[in-house]
């Protein structure tokens, strides 16, 4: 059983895998990228990944067999344990239960040698409902309090496998990171009286200068205090904490943004490694006037070194308004609809 | 003039280097480990370096010519610049200041081809002498808050240059990752009216399983809730908020726990690359009751994901355990005294 343990100064927790553990000779060649010749997520080797959870498929086509566009099948090296009770104890000061949660695999294509932006946009929308389903089927059990989206894109992102696919990891202690988030903008709440995502999305509007997408409900841009080259922000306009609280209409054109975001990043920086997260409210509520669900996407171009892990204090040698810029300059061979930003379209 | 932004979100600081601003063609071929013909740091090369700040060397050599043993100089491409002034405003809801402080390089040895395990006790001693005399030093400097002492070994570390070096980057606010351990280690100082720190210490010494070295003065052990494989932590055993109130006695101590506990990873995982870390308290005080200063290594044994960025939650594959057994049972040709936590001593 993996292990959840608590950092006592800091209030981190972090997944001690006991079972799995590795000896130091596993770690001395992990640097090679593995070009796997067999791939368990392809089309035909349904049977090599654990029994699906849903898949969307063609009409009369059997469970864990061809004819799925998406599929979620539990992770075969899960993080946490599905099964099981928390068990919450001390080990002297320090804190710890058992490593319980789901660990999923949203695969997001039958096809090997796709990636996420060479999909038809109904498909990426489809990709989007199975977050969204998976999100409301875990938010049920009362074990669990956070849901965790997140995709890594090449071997320097830590991807293990190439074949395109997300993952849903689910937590029963609400993650340091969004946990910080939630803090800093209930205490900008209770002073302003306003959600600090919808007034940064008014600001980033009204500038421009850091603006790559601006839809109809959707805003996506390079944040004020990136911490990375090129990191850029996908936020819906209208307050909403919860990615699951999404419509269809908000899926569709979601999935539009997406896919404009990373063509942008892919054309702008030749295919670079990279992973996005979505950040969403807690599972235990749904309408947190303070909080607003967002995704951030991170190119992973530069090394984080002694410094950032030492301080959480980044150096990003490109500034936003610059990468932004860049990125609006960016013509998409398909552009997606109401791309304003690009030079031409800009206010004088 | 590089610019010091702050997250309204979560309170992060990070720097935006406007002057060096990176094309993103700039990244594509960033990964290729550079082995540089020429070294800067090395004896002979003084004139390549800015002037430096001090230097251990022999009597009678003049400043910037050979005879030093170790050399602290300016960081030629500094992440902050040492003159000016802060300048705070505002940008809308945003918060910015002038990227003001001091980055300087700490070359532990002139010779290329050392690592700073091979150097002698002595010399080892001398490279934290100058991290002391340059924190010293900078504290005078009210527009100041915090200095960072790091040292990256290898280029998937961040390690730009091979010659063994250390870096001291001084900022005028206090680093979040700073600012969330005096958070945490004041909460348990107003509840339980004792150092957290000391509390682990005394812990892990009594039950041993996760200790390294347990040397009069210092002890380095894994800690429980270990983000990364084989992370290693190094505290003073008497209470002590600040690095630069070490004395003689203590420097000699901590040369010799520095050396054996790298010289174990370095066996251990064959000469892995690794970040060091200092936390230490802030500049405007010195005797923090409740903040204890002490080392972060961090070996860079796997990478970071989405997972890891979106929520700060850590999968770490080797229980610190383990890990401590392992590093334990490593028995080094030159062992540092006092070297309890081997199986043989180990109390039944």
């Amino acid at each position: 059983m993996p292990e959840l343990r608590k950092d006592p100064i800091t209030g981190r927790w972090i997944i001690i895998a006991t079972e799995r553990a590795k000896r130091p000779t596993d770690f001395i060649t992990e640097d090679q990228p593995v070009k796997a010749s067999f791939c368990p997520f392809c089309e035909g080797n349904e049977d090599k990944t654990p029994p699906e959870i849903i898949a969307y498929r063609e009409k009369g086509s059997a469970a864990n067999t061809p004819g799925w566009r998406v599929r979620v099948v539990p992770n075969k090296f899960p993080a946490l344990k599905i099964e099981g009770n928390l068990n919450k104890r001390g080990e002297g000061i320090y804190d710890k239960m058992n490593g319980i949660g789901a660990h999923e695999v949203i695969i997001e294509t039958p096809h090997h040698d796709i990636s996420l932006t060479a999909l038809e946009d109904t498909h990426v929308q489809e990709v989007l409902w199975a977050y969204r389903d998976r999100l409301i089927d875990l938010k049920k059990d009362t074990r669990f309090v956070y849901g965790m989206l997140f995709k890594n894109v090449g071997v320097a992102a830590g991807a293990s496998l190439e074949h395109t696919h997300s993952q849903l990891i689910v937590t029963p202690t609400v993650p340091k990171a969004v946990l910080e988030e939630m803090r800093g903008s209930e205490a900008f709440y209770n002073y302003r009286g306003r959600c600090i995502f919808c007034d940064m999305i008014e600001q980033e509007v009204e500038s421009e200068d850091r603006l790559v997408f601006n839809l109809s409900n959707f805003i996506a841009f390079e944040p004020f205090a990136a911490r990375f080259p090129f990191e850029t922000w996908i936020l819906p306009k209208r307050h909403n904490s919860n990615f699951e609280n999404l419509q269809k209409l908000g899926i569709e054109e979601l999935a539009t943004i997406i896919k404009g975001v990373l063509m942008k990043l892919e054309k702008a920086l030749d295919y670079p490694p990279y992973n996005f997260v979505i950040h969403t409210g807690p599972f235990d509520r749904s309408d947190l006037s303070y909080y607003h669900w967002h995704i951030e996407v991170i190119p992973r171009l530069t090394k984080v070194a002694g410094f950032e892990w030492g301080t959480d204090f980044y150096i990003n040698p490109v500034p936003p308004e610059n990468a932004a810029q860049f990125l609006r300059e960016i013509k998409l061979d398909e552009a997606p609809p109401r791309n304003v930003g690009t030079p031409e379209e800009k206010k004088p």
